[in-house]
């Protein structure tokens, strides 16, 4: 973290992000992108594919989580302070149809002390006014001893 | 749903079990294998390889919350009757490293209703004493009114 | 529900709030008061007294819950169809301390079908400025076939 | 903390219990009792008063949380080691009825560094058989810098 990403949150958001997207396979490779990030929010998306779907024919609900997770990872990281993900709680809500496009929008809700909360909304199609997919709740914990992801 | 399934729980479990395993992608493209299922529980598994990490190096959380979430899924459809899941907390507790083999076992705690409610333990390398990686709770609701998946 | 209620949203709430608190002995004992109500929200208000104060000398979590669940109750029944608590999270970000006055601020976050999510936020000694003591989220289910509270 | 509680964790956990009770008038004066209590877990009860009853007639949610979380309270700090709360689920799944006894019996999960998972099940009537009224699920936290309750 340089003085300038002090200076400029919208910057350091960025920084952070990119350089914790060219180390993360995961999210990638499970098709979900970076749309946005700032400080204290991001948004991701993913096109639901026949490789998501489950027995019923919908998004599986472990990649809704994964695209909220996501959302929520580069959201609470955004501030520059390594941070995780201590857990989260999803409310499914209505399903994630094959060939929709999904967006997760990740706001941070209250923090305090080393403990966030961040809400991230899963919406079909539009990212402000798509049906909502899912409701998510993350739980962020700082730890300051983590190494910085590498290009921060 | 046929007779010799009502008069044997464990063969019915096993038959829904292989059903949803047959028309899911996104489990087994996730690299999840079912291990065990039963009436009111399900044991799958994943090895932790580089596309299931995340910028720090470690099993992505939403990696971990769809292997939990399938053993649930497994095991609040094991009675024959249409399941789905409504939601679901996760709480990490310590990381999933590349190569280890992680084990989700889940459990019907209680029901009442429609609603029912399953924990999931993640463990690494050991389904039984390994190191706790991750508890997860799912929360099911009885859909009657769903399509059984094709097969049982 | 008269037609009358239909109507008037804010009325309909205001009437149901007012038929549920005649009936309710359990948040009024507890010291809950309720301040406010409208379509899809509410908020309730309690000063932490020494009966609310666990061994630490701070609010009780219980307590805390109570306040919000009262809150979520208010706002989830606002619409004049009964709805009942599925479940609900807490996290505690900082202590309720002796003689503050903590406020809940519930407001329907999604729906979908009989589901209902609410995000609840408990401040002290102001309501939309105060420290955020805990965020709440409840999960509610619509009961069509339950008694509505008299009077309403 | 002696050496003898050290020594004996079972009598440890009871002191410590004896004195998060003295100092504790919110769960004593909600009507929750201390049954038991042992390394890692712990009972309590309330019978259901009138005062604990919402607009319909049934135990408010409120206090079924303060209920068991007052057991996950006497369990997770039955180490002799000060822990908070950090925030708790609860799912609820049939009505407390007035009169009837409810059991929560509290049991640590898992733990990993300072977190830990606590689960309570609250009974009616009986605590291993009775109909399971409510799951509740704790998150604790080890907070080593935070004073031990006197009389410990």
């Amino acid at each position: 973290m340089t003085n300038e990403g002090a200076d400029d949150p919208a910057a350091l958001a960025w920084r952070v992000a990119e350089a914790m997207r060219a180390a993360d396979d995961a999210a990638a490779g499970a098709g979900v992108e970076l749309l946005d990030v700032g400080p204290g929010r991001a948004v991701t998306s993913l096109v639901v594919e026949s490789r998501h779907v489950n027995g019923h024919g919908l998004c599986h609900g472990g990649y809704l989580f994964l695209l909220a997770d996501a959302a929520f990872a580069y959201a609470c990281n955004s501030f520059g302070v390594p941070t995780v993900a201590a857990g989260g709680d999803i409310v499914f809500l209505s399903p994630g149809r094959v060939g929709s496009r999904l967006y997760a929008t990740a706001v941070l809700r209250a923090g305090s002390g080393r403990s966030g909360v961040y809400d991230a909304t899963v919406r079909a199609d539009d990212p402000e006014h798509g049906e909502v997919v899912a409701e998510f709740r993350g739980r962020s914990r700082v730890v300051p001893s983590l190494p910085q992801v590498p290009g921060v």
